[in-house]
């Protein structure tokens, strides 16, 4: 292929109220010179191993202040420089958007519904918003297993989600000596909010022995996360002793691994759920670090079979309890949801969430809308996963290709992003957000034209794309070739509509 | 791995009400010797180069009738032994499934809600029904062209749609010199319905010159084809010269390739859509044959900037009063759909068809939720795809991941048509099919029980799973391993659910 034109992107930043304020973004000039603003979480300083500590400066001016978390700040009216950032970040295009101002993410997070994660000990975290009036966010899973990678490729896995615009990162590591040296190393490296879940290191640190799990031992791991800079913890304090006898009824039982272990060390020790019985301790640890709780589903349904039932709603039910006591407490909160349920009961796991959990944050796996597809689950669960999200969801937490079988490889993390990208945009455009058509209508012009870097360039994958389109046309063309070889050159029917603007006298 | 249990599938065959009537299916016994019923569209004799002529005899008995098609039979309260064995096939199980009687299909096609497409030059095609009140069936679209293929590459196709479970296939060969031989091969070799459009030989034969297009060119090659066999026609009638300002309106015009020739053929003549000004004749040729029409929307919006336009929804009306003239000649009869529509009004979609098409079947492409995925418009468009099957499609036309980009490799059209299979059985289970679940059950108890080989027979891609799981497990186990690498052998959330059952003793 000969010199064609090719569109030129780079890195801006829009400013806020005041000079410490500035927002990476993208921007894409197309070849017909149109522009763009693409969103990006690869942060100010991308690829770099630790990145710039932005909030150093806005968290020290609050030491010794009575407001610790940006929810008591909400409640008295304040809006931070953290939201006054992530309400810039949700704009689509470049000046003051009437869509997304600072104090609309105020008001939402007073409200409780909307947590804006950021841990006073992660400075590095670039401040974004979850809650069902902003853009929809995912999230990526990494971590180091005892059968898999060490630190550099978990820096890796991080800086590939990034890439492929992971909102939120958690860090699964577990059954590693390291653990809390790739923790910090992530932490240091990542602009967005790091989430864990606190019970894979408290097991770890007790020797894979459920029945030594007492509170203190859990205790201890989240002070120390939360002093490391956790932006959330997922935390199954909703899993009840009652409720264990429901699970115990179903196909499949409890398919989540830290309400497995929350569940074994109930029975082990014959005791209540100790994040339950000590959650008030929790709170005080979480506001103290403005740490976020995200509100595990331990008995999220792993089979269709067992979607809907009274262990998960019932599970459902208590953890709009804890949300209440979060949001007096002053502790940000959101609320894990599944998980495998039909494509007819996903509106309803929505609407009950909102019910039960007062409009809180909704954050779910999937939902998947079959158990027969292993192997193709990421696309299993964007469907459960785009049509939640269009009713309200917050945050999809993205599903691999290798769901059910195998621990993710670097490309599964890749296809898996791509795909919850797709889900929460396709959610986004449904939910009329504003802005939201812009990259497709931009995208729809490029096919219009024949200008294929374009439309690479708008691609959610575009070396993905461009490889796709390469691998099948000629390579001595002179020019960007007005056809594709998906019609081959003498039947395009984008060809005909010049003919046809012209025979009408449309421009 | 050393020796372990695994499944057994074959080939069996359930009897209808007398013996010439025996659908095929796939018998699978899980190694705890559950049996599972599985569908399949290979035929009864997979792999043949000709498939037995199954309808022959019937065909035959039926020369002189006065009865022509599926639908006058129908209308005439006769149950063809089409239809009864196309009933059975909708079983899940053995035995008379009281859900699927040949009285239903019968009273479903007289209605004109269902289609049963058959020409009666196509005795090798083993019936099967289309329509909301049955299962969700996917199309895959094959074809030679100019830039690929040959004779031996579209059968290889075509085996490899009917593998991963094509209900019916197009064949949209176009811009070859021996278009007749390859689909004479493929009629012959496929145990499912195929669909052309005519209008591509139509050019073809006019040498690409749209100004040549005459009704009298166009009958010509839909007798040709009729005669040869085709089960289904898309035939792009409902595009009046009236819509075309509204299409020359749009941001992408027309997308479809069938109607920007047919739409060339107005502009170029100056005159009406030759199918629609010669619909009465059209009818005629068709009724003769028994071949269905899938009335074609050549103004399916081609990007979300178009959805939902006046020329979509001016066509669909246009459609629908087609559908009618259909019904009454006693010419089966379904309706083409988008296409790119946003995921709030998708079911918008379904409903208009049902009112302005009376409830003939719908036949969608998707629709796709966003424009900018190409490399993954597979998934884009199976979001689309499994939401408007549940509220009523009956049918869905596969998308492949190169869409927007080349030509599907085979690969492509695997992964478009597990994609495919999976949406459609998503809407399956959301529309509560009797049945459906069977599968998905299966599926969870061998996982719960970590019986892998069953887990991977269950899969709509068994090869792939496998596959997945062994690239990260020891090869060296004596048994089946009760743990995957997801988790490790540690934390395995599955083994707890056995101490969890048997502390509140559950069997």
């Amino acid at each position: 292929m000969a010199e064609v034109k090719k569109p030129v992107q780079k890195q801006i930043f829009l400013s806020g109220s005041s000079p410490d304020i500035k927002v990476p973004f993208k921007e894409l000039t197309l070849t017909n010179g149109e522009k763009l603003l693409l969103s990006t979480v690869e942060g100010a300083c991308p690829e770099a191993k630790e990145q710039p500590k932005l909030r150093a400066p806005w968290i020290n001016a609050r030491v010794g202040d009575k407001h610790k978390t940006q929810l008591d700040y909400a409640k008295a009216g304040i809006v931070t420089k953290e939201m006054e950032y992530a309400a810039l970040r949700e704009s689509m295009k470049e000046g003051p958007d009437a869509a997304f101002t600072p104090e609309m993410v105020r008001e939402e997070i007073a409200k409780g519904h909307a947590v804006l994660p950021a841990n006073c000990n992660h400075p590095e975290c670039e401040p974004m918003v979850i809650g069902k009036k902003f853009s929809v966010k995912v999230n990526a899973n990494i971590g180091a297993s005892a059968v898999s990678s060490g630190f550099d490729e978990e820096i890796e896995k991080l800086r590939l989600s990034l890439k492929f615009g992971a909102d939120t990162v958690m860090d699964l590591s577990a059954g590693v000596d390291n653990l809390q040296q790739i923790r910090s190393a992530i932490l240091r490296a990542s602009p967005v909010p790091i989430g864990t879940v606190p019970m894979y290191e408290a097991l770890d640190r007790a020797h894979g022995d459920a029945s030594q799990l007492t509170w203190e031992f859990f205790r201890d791991v989240v002070i120390d996360q939360a002093k490391q800079g956790v932006d959330y913890f997922t935390i199954h304090a909703g899993l009840t002793r009652e409720l264990l006898p429901y699970a115990a009824q179903r196909m499949m039982g409890i398919v989540s691994r830290g309400g497995s272990i929350m569940a074994s060390a109930m029975l082990r020790r014959d005791e209540e759920n100790l994040a339950y019985a000590h959650f008030d301790e929790l709170m005080e640890i979480c506001r103290e670090f403005d740490v976020a709780l995200s509100l595990g589903d331990g008995l999220r349904p792993g089979a269709l079979a067992d979607a809907c039932d009274k262990a998960q709603y019932g599970e459902l039910e208590n953890i709009g309890k804890l949300a209440l006591r979060c949001r007096e407490a002053g502790v940000q909160c959101f609320i894990e949801g599944p998980g495998h349920v039909p494509l007819d009961r996903v509106f309803e796991n929505q609407d009950l969430e909102d019910k039960y959990c007062h409009e809180a944050p909704f954050y779910t796996l999937g939902p998947l809308v079959s158990d027969i597809a292993p192997g193709y689950d990421h696309i299993t669960s964007a469907i459960g996963g785009s049509l939640i999200a269009w009713r309200g969801t917050a945050m999809l937490c993205y599903v691999t290709p290798s769901e059910h079988l195998a621990l993710p490889t670097p490309e599964d993390v890749k296809v898996g992003l791509i795909t919850y990208k797709l889900a929460a945009h396709a959610a986004d455009l449904a939910k009329h957000l504003p802005g939201a058509q812009l990259r497709d209508d931009a995208m729809s012009r490029a096919r219009a034209e024949f200008r294929w870097y374009d439309q690479f360039a708008l691609s959610l994958d575009p070396e993905h794309a461009e490889q796709v389109w390469k691998s099948q046309m000629p390579d001595d063309c002179a020019h960007e070739p007005s056809f594709c070889s998906m019609c081959g050159p003498r039947f395009c029917p984008i060809r005909l509509n010049r003919k046809l603007k012209a025979a009408y006298n449309v421009k």
